[in-house]
């Protein structure tokens, strides 16, 4: 954590316990600086987030006042998504596949990436166990590494799962290339070609590609910003058609941001086995929760075996090396054939590399310390779009992950938006992406895994710009 | 190369040259032995091997004498296939498994395995790339490693076909998780559920993996034991079914071990073109050729784009590596896409380290060897097989890769004797995986890559006795 966001940090507690109340004073930027040894600068960067949060409100010529706790402005919230009632077929891997080629580049400024900032990981330390499983390992075949995968990282996968308050043993476990090989073979063992799959909206495109590549149909659902997946539409959906399987993100939606609550959790499961439709659960986020506790995942409510449930080390520990995993309830054995069907094995050295590192290694320790960080970043990011970016802007309240959804102000269209800021040499994730209906297109995702910096600042300022400049109404 | 295997190369070499002629007498076993400082079982097994090939006839009382060039015993020829002419769903995968599992166990023999031994290897040389790439690599993301693949990697490909006469360029490759992402996507591109594949007979069972993937149909080709697949049968099928592509192994087919003569490989794209059928081309074994040249490919006779081609490093290089490549002529395009959708990305380390490798060590030089290894071994263990086993027993001749197809006589169960086998722990590879339609339940294939030992021999013996066990009239 940078010094700013330590102090942002302190204060920020010390007017949650009331050391400061509502309406008082708190030391001015040049005090707070002799006291805490800070630059000024410093300390002002620090008030700016308090600011930005609704926690303090400077008062010209007097300083800085506790407002009270933090009250997101009303009018920058999310509403509750109102999709289109019909299914449709989904093609948006193309404009997927060259906004992430686009980002690849190094000399823009990765908003718009879907993945963590990998600098932060502990990446050596995994090389350093992947160099001596080499070394130690004299016979290389892909025979010791058959589905379902590598015994001792399904062990360790067990175990955190078993931490987590979820009962889960290893051999329910199919280990894959990365989630997204898992999602596939989750939604190809439950559905078919032509079938119908709801899904959140808007609704993370990883999702809309498995859709894709089986050639199957999307159905978009309502969703609340803070909720999830509305209950009452989806059960209109599974009255009014034949839905063979349902795709969520119950934690840290991508790119919404919400945790569903337990109880939703445990309603939707219900609702769905009542239909015996099964659900497909993308949880790879769920080791990146900003609250005090691990989050549940609607395995932790399946009674039926309908969950399938789907997760990987590539958001949290190691991105490059494609390991990620599915629990597919009863449907294992279907999940562990289209496995092997599909690329016969999942590589050893990572496999083993993570299981070395999880069983000796401070896994648990590198997440805290990335989990304050994102949250921060989270605020941080919040803070400056609500500053450069015009009035009727409106922000998800990430509770995890390391993304935040925007809606552009005035109709601006996101696909225009992509292209000023890649002249800039910018990056944002435009909204197209999470549609199979063509919604959310005056929407943009923002990445904020990377480590606060003036050049970070500078973009969000620049893109703020480029959004006044569209505006209807030119500069505003 | 062990001594009995340089000793017998310099009798061969000197048969060859006309050192000794037909009808002539080599040196004793004891004289050879003192002559060349070698021990008696040496001279002994070397001789065995010459007499196998029928270079060389033992004469009792008499000693060793020269018969001419090798012939193989007419009666041990395979016939041409006579496959079923009707189309087939396909279900081999669990079978396959479950055999690939025994095959794991530590206590077998491996006879039946799939996989090249991996000891044979340079795996320690791409370990240390891979640790000095982990090391100057800061950022890990997928992000540098999406579709097509790692560029570097690509350029390595793509000169490596170049030198074998082929022109290709880097951006026409998609790097895939193995061969068999390749297929699997490379099928998915061209054909759609429900479509009717037509494949060679006994064919590979990794293609038959990718059509019983997508719920496609299977018609088996009769297959020429040293020439391939029957193009008058072959056309015969096109004019008769609705055939939505073909999957062939020209180098080395895994069973059967044929190289497809230019002229054939030439008449099959013309023939498949001419129907405007896609084929795709499994060359995973074409570094293990034993002649002098490298061999050609369908893509080198491809004027239409319409052969897609698809490789490894698994059996050449590196099989715990897990990467592949196509090259899918006109369908590119598609092919990236599904490869984006399947797995998104192809780990990266593994990318590098072999493009590092391909650079800098001898590749060449290692393939140099194991040809070598693997001719000696392919003559070593037919010979055995015809030594071990019953009259009636037939072989293919490989020319190429390491695996042997044994037709049993007598009509006996090659999974009984699979079962028979695993008892003594000696693995097979039962013929039933290799048939969509149920044919080859009396062969067994066997795989050479390891190197002699007394052990392989005893397997050797012991499965002989097996069959001759099995056979109706009991022990022969």
């Amino acid at each position: 954590m940078k010094r700013y966001e330590i102090l942002a940090e302190d204060l920020a507690m010390q007017i949650e316990r009331g050391v400061y109340r509502p309406g008082e004073r708190i030391p001015s930027v040049r005090q707070a600086s002799l006291q805490q040894r800070l630059s000024i600068t410093t300390v002002l960067r620090a008030y700016v987030i308090l600011e930005s949060r609704g926690l303090i409100e400077s008062r010209p010529q007097s300083g800085y006042f506790v407002k009270g706790r933090a009250q997101p402005s009303p009018a920058a919230e999310l509403h509750v998504s109102a999709p289109l009632g019909t299914s449709a077929a989904v093609d948006v891997s193309e404009l997927v596949l060259s906004t992430l080629r686009s980002i690849a580049r190094d000399d823009t400024m990765p908003l718009g990436s879907p993945y963590p900032d990998a600098a932060q990981f502990p990446v050596q330390r995994l090389a350093r166990h992947a160099q001596s499983i080499s070394r130690r390992r004299t016979r290389w075949g892909v025979i010791d590494d058959l589905p379902p995968g590598n015994p001792e990282l399904m062990r360790q996968i067990a175990r955190r799962y078993v931490e987590r308050g979820i009962a889960v043993e290893p051999d329910e476990i199919v280990v894959t290339i990365g989630a997204t090989e898992a999602i596939n073979l989750c939604l190809q063992a439950v559905a078919r070609p032509g079938d119908t799959i709801a899904v959140e909206s808007p609704t993370f495109y990883a999702m809309l590609h498995a859709i894709e590549r089986m050639g199957m149909r999307a159905i978009e659902v309502a969703t609340h910003p803070h909720l999830g997946i509305d209950l009452d539409a989806l059960a209109g959906v599974l009255e009014r058609e034949r839905i063979a399987a349902c795709m969520v993100m119950p934690n840290f939606q991508n790119p919404l941001g919400f945790q569903m609550p337990d109880a939703r959790k445990a309603a939707l499961v219900d609702l769905l086995a009542r239909h015996e439709v099964p659900v497909i659960e993308n949880d790879v986020y769920h080791e990146l929760y900003y609250g005090d506790a691990r989050p549940s995942a609607l395995k932790s409510f399946d009674r039926q075996g309908l969950v399938l449930h789907c997760a990987s080390f590539s958001k949290s520990l190691s991105p490059g090396y494609r390991i990620g995993w599915a629990m597919p309830g009863r449907f294992r054995d279907r999940v562990e054939k289209l496995k092997f069907l599909n690329t016969l094995a999942t590589p050893a050295i990572e496999q083993l590399a993570i299981a070395e590192y999880l069983k000796h290694d401070g896994y648990d320790h590198h997440l805290r310390r990335i989990r304050r960080q994102y949250t921060q970043q989270s605020n941080l990011t919040s803070a400056m779009v609500r500053r450069f970016f015009p009035e009727g802007t409106r922000l998800s309240q990430p509770q995890g992950g390391y993304v935040l959804w925007v809606e552009l102000p005035g109709g601006i269209d996101a696909m225009r938006l992509y292209q000023a800021a890649l002249a800039e040499h910018i990056t944002i994730g435009p909204g197209h992406m999470f549609s199979a209906t063509g919604d959310y297109r005056h929407f943009i995702r923002l990445n904020y895994s990377y480590p606060w910096s003036e050049a970070i600042e500078s973009a969000l300022r620049t893109l703020g710009r480029l959004v006044h400049e569209m505006q209807p109404s030119g500069r505003s």
